[in-house]
């Protein structure tokens, strides 16, 4: 989880990553491996291994490496301490194991965690840094204390980005669409990820007006396709687009059921833009709580667009929100009709004023990639709903 | 997301993972590396960079790698297009180079995507294997293309393994109780990740008696804070008690906005014990879906454990579920009140004959991290529950 964070915010710095590595805990190839890595590279980063345990063993193997003992820091011990206390509680004899760091090196208090990280340098001027592994405390204390520390040192030219996500378009057709700009060595670079339908594309350069240059021709080639370029992520982008016009939304899932409110919640603000989320699994929540007919939910109806409408219809009505989405279908393994096989989901989204459906079958044998075909699809239902992109969507059916 | 899932297939082929590496799609870097790994280790797999656009460049190092020009294979390419024809389809022209291998390798069939994989032996009789990137791709093509060359040509005895969940236990007061267990070199293994309140505990032994009266000690030890052993997430221990019961639960969800719901329904056969979820995250859906009283939902009353209590009450009133479970709380950024800062959450968990409340305080600073505590807590009370062990559970209150 911390590679890749670390890699795009020292590409932000201009500090070129090399190279990635996944250490196993064992003391021996930890140190083989760093001793390796500090003679390549001017800098090092190391995350993990500072918990109270005896299996976290980056102290010792970075003291090793350095050929220096570890010394004991009071203050580390004391902050340790104070970080119990305010939960009621006292550390462990353990515990006191994170107040050691390699003599010489350089503490960095961690204000989310017990274990400090630590910077130190090696006889070659080579910078090695350790930092705690969950990501939140990683986070905020490469925030805190090692951006302004490395960047003087190490720091080139940053490179710039740009960040797309597109919807609807396959990878394979998306790479016969941009031709030349994706070979390598061009300016701007341009790379891309596919996830379960979804998209991202990233330009980057050293050159601001190069690349603000190359996303104006990529804005223009793609436009159809392009669902959000400032947020990193659908869900920020459908808050915010809701958030501005003051609408708001209600879902009503079956077969993601609650992934689509899990996402949504998961941006600030969301509390006023999610009016109200129904995780309708069975069949007879789907009756009681959005209405459906006994009818709409046998096999054969319960995953079809007119379904899925009545249950959009019923998540509206119930919560009084400008939009609802809602859908139905079956993630596998097995189940699935003759005219709804695994894989198939079927969507509805409604307002006062518009009503569609639609119907997409997506590759099987995966449950949880279903489903977030499903989610990604949902997602940009939505948000071209809310900015007037619903005429982009092939196979939408006026309900 | 592979690396993990396949250092721990491999070491029950008895095969020792030595290093992980993360690679950029820079082609020297990749020969580089490349070069370098077959040097040293008798087996190198690498994923990703299979697919149709040019940064796609795995085939073209492999090959200069293995000192081999790419070979065309018509039946590749048949695939290929018979996969795209059965969405009505046709391949895209740069979908072609997913037909290209290194010489001299054998091509490995992918039965989920475009992209086949391909097992190649280098000069030194060191074998390379290139699999698709996608988990889903990966993990089948391992499974059907992989498994039963490699374990023939590389395997040792294999390390048998046990997982151990526990709830409720800070790390280091974990390996304090541990002490020796989980000291370096000793056999059985014992490591331990920690996540969210949540802690993952693997025992791993290449003698499966060892491994055996460890597991047991270890279960006499810990007996009050494990939650599952045989169920590798808390969802599908949970998921299977209650089948195995033929009970039912339903969520009123408001911090984790869905997240609970989502969980569970990532679990195959969770249709029949999920009997409704209830994503009520604004004030005005907690009164209108759950009954509440606008009492209820003001500030200072809103995050409490009656108000929880009523939450899981309604809940199990309108869905008619064995049990239901409630929880509201402040994430943050912000929020909070005077008895109830920013990280605490209340949950409630109530059936026909029992009503209980419990209040926690989760350390601040990032919204998702504060939901996934809650999710742990909420996962485990309900454990506790179905399976009549909540007097375990710390704080816990009648209500």
């Amino acid at each position: 989880l911390n590679g890749p964070w670390l890699a795009r915010e020292l590409a932000g710095l201009g500090i070129q990553v090399c190279e990635m590595r996944l250490l196993g805990d064992t003391p021996a190839d930890l140190v083989r491996s760093l001793r390796e890595l500090l003679g390549r590279h001017h800098l090092v980063i190391i995350t993990g291994g500072l918990g109270p345990t005896l299996d976290d063993c980056t102290r010792d193997a970075a003291a090793e490496v350095l050929g220096v003992e570890l010394e004991y820091h009071a203050e580390a011990w004391q902050a340790i301490v104070e970080r119990f206390a305010r939960r009621g509680l006292e550390p462990a004899e353990s515990n006191r194991r994170q107040a050691f760091v390699p003599a010489g090196s350089k503490l960095l208090p961690n204000a989310r965690g017990t274990a400090p990280g630590f910077l130190a340098r090696d006889g070659h001027g080579h910078i090695l840094a350790a930092l705690p592994g969950p990501p939140r405390e990683m986070q905020v204390l490469w925030q805190a204390e090692l951006v302004h520390r490395l960047a003087p040192a190490l720091g080139a030219p940053p490179r710039h980005q740009h960040r797309f996500l597109l919807g609807g378009l396959p990878e394979s057709t998306f790479g016969d669409m941009c031709g030349a700009w994706m070979e390598r060595g061009v300016d701007p670079l341009l790379g891309v990820s596919a996830k379960e339908g979804l998209l991202v594309a990233f330009l980057s350069s050293q050159d601001p007006l190069a690349l603000e240059s190359r996303a104006g021709a990529f804005r223009e080639r793609f436009a159809r396709w392009i669902l959000a370029e400032e947020h990193e992520r659908l869900e920020q982008a459908l808050v915010a687009e809701l958030s501005s016009r003051a609408q708001t939304l209600a879902l009503a899932e079956s077969i993601t059921g609650g992934l689509i409110a899990a996402r949504l919640t998961s941006v600030p603000g969301s509390s006023a833009v999610l009016r109200e989320g129904f995780v309708v699994y069975s069949p007879e929540a789907k009756q009681r709580t959005l209405g459906l007919t006994p009818a709409q939910t046998q096999p054969g109806q319960i995953v079809s667009q007119a379904t899925a409408v009545a249950m959009a219809q019923g998540a509206r009505e119930r919560s009084g929100a400008t939009f609802a989405l809602a859908l139905t279908g079956y993630a596998g393994p097995g189940g699935g009709d003759a005219t709804s096989p695994e894989g198939t989901v079927c969507f509805a989204l409604t307002s006062r004023a518009l009503a569609y459906s639609l119907k997409r079958t997506f590759p099987i044998g995966d449950r949880e990639r279903v489903r977030q075909f499903a989610l990604h699809t949902a997602l940009e239902l939505v948000l071209r709903a809310v900015t007037g992109r619903l005429g982009e969507v092939e196979g939408l059916e006026p309900a």
